[in-house]
């Protein structure tokens, strides 16, 4: 089977992080053992860098959205390009905690920029590049953001108003909707549901994938 | 007459600091005195964060191209909407040191960007913002990293190849060539001969501007 790049995607504290340990399971029990982790924005220095910028901001400073939209693209082709590339060239399997869906959420819901602007963006940064799987951790904002405040405080993004998460989780819902290598799971239920979930979604792909 | 935003581009050392109080000497000889600086990349806390994250790298990790461009371009639009339009908008005049041309230059001639992506992005991010005047300092890489070399160490784009600059300063000369906006000042001339050219340019466009 060819190395594949799977992608968990979702609000704040809808799992994400947590559900990585299962797909790895699940993968290693299928005989796939050479795996390669990266998160967005990050997973190099300068992408994390950049991270620290988008998720901190600068004290006094507005972050305008295309700015940050233009940081959130610098660090995810600098990955896409030194990283996830190269690790799906030589056979590993990578692992995402977020991706390009993230931006299409966030950026493109939550901020509520043009759908022409970003698709135009997307194109010209990463061209077709894209994971083969997503797998979408759906929360409502409240039960998310409830899990992450118990996690620590909270950052620029997480900060954020409960209708800017709603817009967010709005569009995630829509596009999942549309595309059928995007699997929504319902990530509201107890860590044991989630996990069930998960560990069926991705068994499913598999078997797909093969068939 | 209406406020306008003229930029100074060139090489390294080609000038343009310099040429700026020039600048300003003759706009204020026409009764022009509310003058905001900026420079590229930077002028606000964020853009001069990504300044420095180009400028110095990162120890051990390559920038890819695509990054790069992306950092410039999301320190220009932080900059354009924060500050050069908010100027404009008040009536003031903003004299840039550098723009969008050292993008067109530097990473489309430099780096060999691709044109269609250059123009898709600027296009995307900028919408039809541009300058009314670019005062185009030309000078041979060779003068230009003399003159830079004796005010300092050189940066990460400071030591790039001859041949990168050979094909900034082509791309340049082509850009102007084509633009009735942009004026070339022949730079590599003694600093009072470039002082007086740039004079005769900048008197002669705002006589142009009241015709
Ligand atoms: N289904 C669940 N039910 C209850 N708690 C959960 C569930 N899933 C995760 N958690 C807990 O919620 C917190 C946030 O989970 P996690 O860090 O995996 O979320 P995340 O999506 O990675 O968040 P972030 O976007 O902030 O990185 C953790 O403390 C985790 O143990
Ligand atoms: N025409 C000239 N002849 C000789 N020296 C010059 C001339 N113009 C500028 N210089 C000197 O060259 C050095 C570089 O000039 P300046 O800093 O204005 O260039 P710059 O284009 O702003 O460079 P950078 O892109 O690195 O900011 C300065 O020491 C300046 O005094
Ligand atoms: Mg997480
Ligand atoms: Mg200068």
């Amino acid at each position: 089977m060819k190395s594949n790049f799977i992608v968990i995607e979702g609000l704040e504290g809808a799992g994400k992080t947590t559900a990585r340990d299962c797909v790895v399971r699940v993968l290693n029990q299928h005989g796939i053992s050479d795996v390669v982790f990266t998160r967005e924005p990050g997973g190099t220095p300068l992408a994390e860098k950049l991270r620290e910028l988008v998720k901190q901001g600068i004290e006094g400073e507005q972050v305008t959205d295309k700015a940050e939209l233009l940081m959130l693209y610098a660090a995810r082709v600098q990955l896409v390009e030194t990283v996830i590339k190269p690790a799906l060239a030589r056979g590993a399997w990578v692992i995402g905690d977020r991706h390009d869906l993230s931006s299409q959420a966030y950026q493109g819901g939550g901020r509520g920029l043009d759908n022409q602007l970003m698709a135009s963006l997307r194109a010209t940064v990463l061209g077709d590049f894209q994971p083969d799987l997503t797998l979408y951790l759906d929360v409502t904002p409240e039960i998310g953001l409830t899990r992450a405040r118990a996690r620590g405080a909270l950052d620029r993004i997480e900060q954020e108003s409960l209708q800017f998460f709603e817009r967010t989780r709005q569009r995630y819902l829509e596009l999942a909707a549309d595309d059928a290598r995007i699997r929504t799971i319902d990530a509201t239920q107890s860590l044991e549901k989630v996990t069930l979930s998960l560990e069926q979604a991705v068994t499913r792909w598999l078997a797909e994938q093969s068939a």
